[in-house]
């Protein structure tokens, strides 16, 4: 309450900077930062805590420009308040090597929280964020030690709300209770094809209170600051519930062209700045002004919300006093690393070992490891008994009136939301404090392409457990065979695709998902029991790929991933016993990690001198990196029980001969077989 | 109303059916067709017009089973009305090669409409059949003819309303007013984790008001037939509004486990079917039964249905007479073919062209064919300025109370909805008059893989116009620039992905995708202009790859796709230039069209004796397919002008000679380079 000239001073600054910066990079959405000034001055002056030199103190308010596109919105802010955003930073906006590309990126931009604009993916972030908040409170609060209780808070568009990941997330937002989520929806009524009611006609507040959520609306989002705070302050109030505030605005106000599409995804003319910069009281014959009492103003509230830090910091340090374990365990967590010694509690396989299910192997890792690592944070898109995801006596992640669990639980109960659980593993893989994994069929790990891109993009660790990995599940038949999917996963840069063969892979996988800080993991694990493979170590599976059985002056190497090898290893005798054929096994249960060895090291696994063939079932694709000829699955799958589908596709020790012979016969004429490792030159990786 | 003995005689029927069916595999999902067994009675008896003697019979209602691992309720289904489906059939449930596999196939079962089990697909399919009928209906009934009135019902659960697919799909569906979709919620509470409620607590009902749905609501869905007849009475006469039917179930009913996960993915136990059997009055040692009236019950309806299919013959007969020319048209839609010559209407270039950006060339495409195949109906996910799928003057498909356009016009506005717009593309496809086509960025082709591994599957021809391409979209940087996409769509098995390099080859991935009656196409174009080649011609790019730049003696052969092409080009000069190599260019427009050709062909396009260097600005995996070394990007992109964003990742002449010399170099010491195109074996395809 209480807005004068100087706010508006202020909004127009945001609103001008925006206008600016899209105009000289001669690109860029000025529509959504004009219409969104308005609320953007509000919210963070009026509510959020954040210290801009320390943009990862943990109790901040988080904020998720979900229409990402409004980035320059963002940018602006983040440079008045004195994050590491310069004017000259501004300038640069959408140039290569900037920190300001076209959309936010979290690993580029100080006090960008989440890698947003692909629409749907921030709101649903947020839902992650907020409830890693509340896991946190639960977890680490104690009586007179409320180290975390900050609030989220997300913009969002039209488009947002059209995307079915926003659904799924907001759906589970509103049945975890999380009341510390405030998004606010900028209904401008306009959206790339035009005004939205050529398609959006759905009553978006009753679908939000279907979810469960406190629905508010604002009708005057251009001029009425007073019902912004109003509404904020409220939804601040409600508990139990997130809160949607509908903020009706025009998209880029004061334009020429306010209202209308044409202000959305393109630089205002020069004209239209012109009267623009005249009508705000701003010289307009120049750009990328700020006023000094902005400046003033802004610096003011960032000042603010560093002595909050100190404050919190001097609490922290009474904590320490009092709760040292997890004092010690908090900042831990945030750093990243692993409890010193915790991969030792991961389990080691021998050949005498009985044969499981790779599904179930992981599980055995998660009960070892979960009351080591308590970051680990996880759930299952409805398939927990498939997935095997939850250790015993886990307690669910609910809100506690439910009776059904509480905050500090770590299993999340995602329902079927594939997509909104990728994207809400971001969200709680950026909080800070938090391991997550989530588990699916490979297959629909498909469904949340979106959100997998985003991690991997965002560099945050986050573990796909994977089960049902192959045309071994069986039954389901095609629908649910993946053939295409670890393709797809492991042509995703930055991203470690990993198909274990047997346990000891299975721990070396998630050895190396759990300490790789910037990297997202997807494990495919097996429906179908798996033998405990002489050869195989935590160790050498650790590399990506290792010899699994070595033979001098082999007639072919056979290289595989996951349930393959051990038909692979079979095969071995059958070449031997059937074709006096000699062949070496090599496994490679991710090849992302097996690429990053020395050459040195992957010749010594894949050396020149006899042809290679790759044996996995489904996607040829990219096997011909690592071999000379491939066997696979280029079709869709079929419907049976797994021994029989393997039988029909020749997936056996007599049909994997049967192409080794083939390959052996077809490169015996080439005199100095070479290896696909040595390459001509450097990949841009 | 009036229902006997008899209709439970043939309701538990059908439930026992199921259970044997998924007993006898050991695999399965009995719960929903016991539950759902008597509102598919209802349903299919009193209200469903088909004639299972010939089930592509325009008119016929539609039914899709959303949830469709309950598969064993419509196999018994088809199975007791005749269509082809025998009791052997039945007894071979999720077994290889049979016609039941463990999902609903369209391409493989009579009376399937469409291939689900991937939840959340079938519902949104439906929307696409309810769309489809709609336009079929505005396009060819006439006063006195009513050629299209059928009505679109479907089954689904829990998971599928979980899905945020659905929900897309959905609010579309409320928007368009399809008051001839009915959807029957199978409201059981459960789902694979147990009660929806540790999830999914949201209100269903509200939700679906808020998309504009009519909601009715029976409360119990395992005894009252009468109210269930009524509620689906009623949503017959709902004509501007979908319906959903929340039908309160008891999974598995008559199960000792009845209302449990127990029931809802495994077979039942032996001691349960018997205590089942006896209860239905059924003989409890008897497998597979079916009572003669109940053979003889659902043989009078289909008689019926056949009797409406010659009542409608003899109207198509009159039709014929009155109005030949749409006659003549509907045929023709429903045979897939096109018409004849129809193919000289697609543009032919030559290098005097201007250089054109491949999405405009795409929209030219779009506006010189649309007038000859009124079967075109296509759309964008809210970006028809950008991905230009919108020719000039189309009609908005729209209520036509909206006043924004009606159902005879062939454009759709998707809103931001990629996956809800693959879901229904794949029920347009399936309806069989209309050929459909839909825009979006090529990276969001990605929210929508779900959809599109299920085009693929189900065998039905659907085109995406994927526009913006690669990194050469420039500014909105690597959010929204794919890296993995090709890889991962060239993955999918009877799935072709064209990425053409100029006007000629725009036009010939047009003509491969149109002419393709069971495949789908995804067209990558470019944002940016591109040049229109020397040596480009429609035939030559119609064989997914060819040599565009020949010269013997050749040093190395540069092979590519869309708008590194013509940089190859210019590469060929600074070779000769500059190292005094000599490079042949070859285009691969469609890596999936170019592998079916003859090896012959394939050997003179990728020929023996000189190394291959792919270039491509994106992964390079499956590019050792076809050459033997490789530049691309195997990491994220970069925001910027587009020339930029290729000069950082050296996409220039200077840049792809480098490694062409480099490639020379390595491969000097072989004596004789072998094409990769020559394999060893064949693969499984």
């Amino acid at each position: 309450m209480g807005y004068t000239e100087q706010d508006w001073k202020a909004i127009n600054t945001i609103r001008l900077l925006a206008v600016d910066a899209t105009f000289n990079s001669n690109s860029g959405h000025p529509g959504a930062p004009m219409g969104m000034a308005p609320v953007a001055h509000v919210l963070f002056n009026k509510f959020m805590r954040f210290n801009p030199k320390n943009p990862k103190w943990l109790n901040r308010d988080r904020f998720v420009l979900s229409n990402g596109h409004g980035c320059m919105l963002q940018y602006a802010l983040l440079h008045l308040f004195g994050y590491g955003v310069s004017l000259d930073d501004l300038k640069k906006f959408r140039t290569v090597d900037s920190i300001t590309p076209g959309h936010p990126e979290a690993h580029d931009t100080p006090g960008v929280e989440v890698t947003t604009g692909p629409l749907g993916q921030g709101i649903s972030n947020a839902v992650g964020l907020a409830a890693a908040q509340a896991h946190t409170a639960a977890v680490f609060n104690k009586d007179g030690f409320k180290l975390s209780d900050n609030y989220t808070y997300v913009f969002l568009g039209d488009g947002c709300l059209q995307e079915g990941v926003s659904g799924e997330a907001s759906s589970l937002a509103g049945h975890l209770q999380l009341g510390n989520l405030i998004a606010i929806w900028d209904d401008n009524h306009i959206s790339i094809d035009g005004d939205t009611n050529v398609s959006f006609t759905e009553d978006v507040a009753k679908r939000y209170e279907s979810f469960g959520w406190e629905v508010l609306t604002v009708s005057d989002g251009d001029n009425d600051l007073d019902s912004i705070e109003a509404a904020i302050a409220k939804a601040q109030q409600s508990k139990d519930k997130p809160t949607l505030i509908q903020l009706r605005t025009t998209i880029g106000f004061g334009s020429l062209q306010q209202g209308t599409h044409g202000v959305h995804g393109s630089p205002l003319k020069a004209d239209d700045i012109k009267q623009l910069k005249s009508k705000f009281g701003f010289n307009p014959e120049e750009s990328f002004v700020v006023p000094q009492e902005v400046y003033d103003a802004y610096g003011k509230h960032a000042a603010e919300g560093a002595a909050a830090e100190a404050e919190w910091n001097k609490l922290l340090e009474k904590y320490a006093e009092k709760y040292s374990a997890e004092h010690k365990d908090l900042l831990r967590r945030l750093s990243g690393d692993l409890p010193e010694g915790w991969e030792k509690s991961l389990p080691v396989y021998t050949p005498a070992d009985p044969a499981i299910a790779s599904r179930k192997l992981s599980e055995t890792v998660l009960s070892k490891i979960e009351g080591i690592l308590p970051e680990l944070v996880g759930g299952s898109a409805d398939l927990t008994g498939s997935n095997l995801t939850r250790w015993k006596d886990a307690v669910d992640f609910q809100a506690p009136q439910t009776g059904l669990g509480d905050y500090s639980g770590r299993y999340i109960r995602y329902g079927v939301r594939e997509h909104g659980m990728g994207a809400i593993m971001n969200g709680l893989a950026a909080y800070g404090t938090i391991l997550p994994y989530g588990g699916t069929f490979l297959n629909f790990v498909s469904y949340a392409a979106g959100a997998v891109r985003l991690t991997a993009l965002s560099q945050v660790r986050a573990i796909w457990v994977a089960t049902h990995d192959s045309i071994g599940l069986g039954e389901d038949g095609p629908t649910h065979q993946p053939i295409e999917t670890l393709a797809h996963f492991r042509a995703l840069p930055n991203t470690m695709v990993w198909r274990p063969a047997d346990g000891n892979e299975t721990s070396a996988a998630y050895y190396v998902a759990l300490t790789s800080k910037h990297t997202p993991s997807i494990i495919a694990l097996s429906r179908q029991n798996l033998p405990q493979l002489e050869g195989s170590t935590i160790e050498k599976a650790a590399k990506g790929g290792y010899v699994l059985h070595e033979a001098e002056n082999a007639d072919v190497t056979l290289v595989s991933t996951g349930s393959e090898v051990c038909i692979c290893v079979d095969a071995v005798k059958y070449l031997k016993e059937k074709h006096n054929l000699t062949a070496r096994v090599v496994s490679i249960p991710c090849t992302e990690v097996f690429e990053a060895q020395s050459k040195e090291y992957k010749l010594s696994v894949l050396p020149d001198g006899a042809p290679i063939l790759s044996v996995e079932v489904m996607s040829t694709l990219g096997w011909e990196r690592f071999s000379h000829e491939q066997f696979g699955i280029n079709r869709f799958g079929a419907s049976g029980a797994y021994k029989d589908v393997y039988a029909k596709f020749e997936f056996t020790p007599e049909g994997i001969s049967k192409r080794a012979v083939a390959t052996v016969d077809f490169w015996k004429s080439v005199p100095n077989v070479r290896s696909p490792v040595n390459r001509a030159f450097q990949q841009i990786i």
